[in-house]
């Protein structure tokens, strides 16, 4: 099993933990220290070595910091995690602060902290952070101390190793360029900047430009490595070699010189010395990039990391095997979807759902020669009321059975080598209320609204947001996050710079592929989200018009369920797509289900309504 | 009448003027010159003694500037400008640069001007314009030189005198606050924001807040003048007293110290050497503001205009008066309308439509004793392919008549002291291809889906700007503007911060008035535009819903001309919205029209589809 459902984390250890940490103050010479959740790399994931907050403090969400000062500590979480956080940590170590309307650096500002000296690990913070921190520092007579070595790591007797997770090559068929050719391309852009070199600084824009994937995490596949690309010349790829076999390294050494992760530092420092001009992601990139590059005399040019655009528009290759992942997915969900229906209403629970949702995914691509991986992240599996929180992450305390009338609300996804799934559907157990399937309805208009949109060339996510929405706010209603997020090819599910938002700024290009998810949830009672992948494709003519459209093609694969529909306040072409969607959907995947009782389940699943 | 339709300029003049002024070059110790179409207020309108531009080049757009060089001179102008330039000014002495693509700043930096010395006149141009021309000339060698005459002045030997328009006062009834209490509230602002003053540099500002109107600009009845509150203490406003009669001298004299705007340099130069920090708006207030606040010592704070995003927001007097203005306005636009389906079709031009278009405003306006005071901007009349171009203004040598077969494209307001209109319809004369009326019919759903559109708090203007165009979109179409754009409350028809367009980052908030106009525009054969005044309206409940939306009120009153419409493309609500549109437009308009022949022609008009 990819996923597990345990309580890990216990209240009880911070107190001390958190005493061993300021014993350090003095040594350290400051008067706080500032953990976040990220590692040096920055990433959405990091591993079990880099869980330093969680270990300092008992609190495991995703997103969070942790401020110690002399006599208080302050944990910032976001909305997501507000109740999490006051589970999983002892409030009588910590006071609780909301990282969305009183982030650390307003927290600064409007505390009365005059002069103090914070401690910060300069590789765990993005320079775009540090900037605002120091700012706010200064302006309170205070400063920002970069630490030598963690603070944390100091007092971890037991921390865990770096991981060491094989690396694999992205073949030509699956990767659709070859890794010289996005060299050559990245060092390019360099040039064109007026810069002499780039520091690659995530794991994803490595990964993507040397065709590589990795299993250093548990969900995001990319290998953990950073890369110098110069404008002229060899690369260099810092990279463990115990991770890369004998044929990795055999094709990496031919596109770039192999230095262990623990002489990056070094080739900061002789490149800076050079004095060149060098290309720097101050969003993606630890702060301590540009310190190093800096004080050894480069001139550190804040851009935008080159890759993550090239890396959002797929080619050719990436999109067929996306499509060739989303069949087999499909099936897989179909394969649950059936199940679930035989089970008798009341005796599945969320945790039961997810595990064999993994299940079937599993002996899918065993059957189909493409192996599931990893999970793309941990299965939301909310019956009831637990559909409601939107990030709910189902465990042994929270579990419960899915009552007939209720919803289940099932967000999960697959990371396969030809690509990477995302898909949530919303099913009925039993008898479900009007009221329920008529905001079922209302989400699903607004799914289609995205589905069947055509659009001109500039319009960014932002433009076209406000039509997943708009049959919600008829109905007044909405929902608090964003239509979709972009998706990685057998990478991060979380992808940027492409979204689906009022933050989307921008602009869909073809080969972008993103989530629509719209949804609706009302607190303490159901929770609804309808979710596919779908593809930008390339402008094209429309009939009597005289601009050619970009658009939308659906890349996920599986019934959406009828029973929730409520077909009379779907408008004709609404209708029509979903007929359309259904019939594609029997004709794609029932090859797949050939000799499986789902196949019949499929067949009256996507009856036309 | 208050338009005229004659070729004003000719492109014969230019050549020496421009030369008599790099005359001056040695002199002033410049090497070139920039002159901008703005004039000390940066306004939309200019008065005459303003008209630099166009006294020096010809050119007579309401945007445009030009660099003269000492072998060259350029002409900058944004795309709706590029014909009227070549046709208004000398090529023998101009280059043609286009503003949007290659702004001033752009191509400085990609020319080889190498050290040069740039001379403006810095009350002519923003700070936030100010800060970017350095910035290049900076990384030439060059240098920004600020004139202390404007350079045009010192060789326009019979230059108008500034305009002396009669302030009038807006009652309470009508501006539904007081000055007083507006003046409170941007004093409190001003502390808020901790500073000392604020410099309220937008002369819309200056009437909004002391409500006065003036007569020195063609279209925006705001008087020239300018203001300093203070966080404590008493205004100042700079106002030349031969504008004010007894009444409105004893009233303004109640509020604040009326001074001469010549001495406005002289009272920056005071406040400054008080050494406090002072508010300014770097997009609205001359750069010369902030010059003589830091000369003199003190300290400009950039803030956006106090007053911008109040005065914005329209209060129930405000809102009442407008929807009275459009109930007249309305029965103006019947009567005309009425009146040109009676003439012979071929038989009527553009000029005669918006002569007699404004004539029946004048007529309407003393009959309901609320006179027409000028025209909010100068009428867009154009028939056939004139009606393509988006900006269109007909003169004498452009005048055409509009053919059977054709559409009349006509855009026009008016300005009454309860409210500003801006109306677009369009008309068929005689039988209109199908092509086209399934465009008009196109344009018309965007146009509703506004309309009808209901929304959360925090909407932007960008968020729902789409949805005027998803019709056209889904048929290979779109428009080159904006949806809509605020209008003031008797003051400017272009008002912001308030916008429905890619660059609408102002959240709709209750009260703002903006337009509803989505167009279509095919070169050289047709146009269409449809455009009402809308309001925002406050949230309300929606029954089914867990929150309240914000939404619109139309304001504009006046039939959509049914002949242009093909049924079959408006979905139910669509025509709902329509029909209803018509018998509220009926319902309102008939007691207006009792006795007229236009009643006839309004119930045929307004009749249900």
């Amino acid at each position: 099993m990819f996923q597990n459902f345990e309580v890990l984390s216990s209240p009880d250890q911070a107190a001390g933990r958190v005493a061993r940490l300021r014993e350090g103050f003095a040594d350290l010479g400051v008067d706080a220290v500032a953990v976040p959740r990220s590692d040096e790399y920055l990433g959405e994931y990091v591993p079990a070595c880099g869980e330093r907050l969680a270990w300092l403090t008992g609190y495991t969400g995703s997103a969070g910091l942790v401020l110690v000062l002399k006599d208080k500590a302050h944990i910032f979480v976001d909305g997501r995690y507000t109740n999490q956080v006051r589970a999983q940590t002892d409030p009588a170590v910590f006071d609780y602060q909301n990282s969305v309307t009183t982030p650390l650096a307003a927290f600064l500002q409007s505390s009365d902290l005059t002069g103090l000296r914070l401690g910060i690990d300069p590789w765990t913070w993005p320079s775009s952070e540090v900037t605002r921190l120091e700012t706010v520092l200064e302006s309170l007579g205070g400063q920002l101390v970069f630490l030598e070595r963690n603070p944390v790591d100091r007092i971890w007797d037991e921390q865990p190793q770096p991981p060491l997770g094989t690396v694999s090559l992205q073949t030509l068929e699956l990767a659709g360029t070859l890794a010289r050719d996005k060299l050559a391309m990245i060092a390019r852009t360099v040039s064109d900047t007026g810069a002499e070199a780039v520091i690659l600084a995530d794991p994803s824009s490595v990964a993507w430009v040397f065709n590589i994937r990795g299993e250093d995490l548990p969900s995001t596949p990319h290998p953990l490595s950073r890369a110098i690309i110069p404008a002229n010349g060899r690369p260099q790829l810092f990279i463990d070699k115990r991770k890369t076999g004998v044929e990795a390294e055999a094709y990496l050494t031919q596109l770039a010189d192999l230095q262990p992760p623990s002489s990056f530092d070094d080739a900061l420092d002789r490149l800076g010395k050079t004095g060149v001009t060098i290309m720097v992601d101050p969003a993606v990139a630890p702060h301590a990039v540009s310190m190093l590059i800096g004080q050894s005399g480069g001139t550190v040019l804040n851009a935008p990391d080159p890759a993550r655009l090239p890396r959002a528009c797929k080619n050719a290759a990436e999109i067929a095997g996306s499509a060739s992942v989303h069949r087999q997915d499909g099936a897989a969900m179909v394969r649950f979807l059936s199940w679930l229906d035989d089970q008798p209403a009341g005796s599945v629970d969320e945790i039961t759902a997810a595990t064999r949702l993994e299940e079937f995914r599993r002996q899918t691509g065993e059957a189909m020669q493409m192996p599931l991986k990893a999970l793309s992240f941990d299965s939301i599996s909310g019956s009831g009321p637990n559909a409601a929180i939107i990030h709910y992450r189902v465990n042994t305390d929270t579990n419960r059975r899915i009552e007939p009338g209720e919803m289940l609300l099932i967000d999960s996804g697959g990371q396969y080598v030809a690509g990477t799934t995302d898909i949530t559907r919303t099913i009925a157990v039993g008898d479900v209320p009007v009221e329920q399937k008529r905001f079922f309805t209302l989400v699903l208009k607004g799914m289609i609204a995205i589905s069947v949109l055509r659009f001109p060339e500039a319009t960014r996510g932002l433009d076209i947001d406000a039509f997943a929405r708009i049959a919600l706010w008829k109905s007044g209603a909405d929902f608090a996050h964003g239509t979709g997020h972009g998706v990685g090819s057998y990478l991060s599910v979380h992808e940027g710079p492409q979204t689906i938002s009022r933050r989307g700024a921008q602009e869909l290009l073809p080969g972008m592929i993103l989530s629509n998810e719209p949804g609706y949830y009302r607190d303490g009672a159901f929770g609804i989200r309808i979710e596919n992948l779908i593809t930008v494709h390339e402008p094209r003519p429309i009939d009597g018009g005289d601009t050619p459209m970009l658009g939308f093609e659906t890349l996920t694969l599986c019934p959406i369920d009828k029973r929730l529909i409520l077909k009379e306040l779907l408008d004709p072409a609404e209708l029509e797509w979903l007929n359309a969607y259904h019939s594609r959907v029997r004709e794609e995947l029932s090859p797949l289900l050939t000799g499986d009782a789902a196949l019949k389940w499929l067949e009256a699943a996507t009856r036309p309504l």
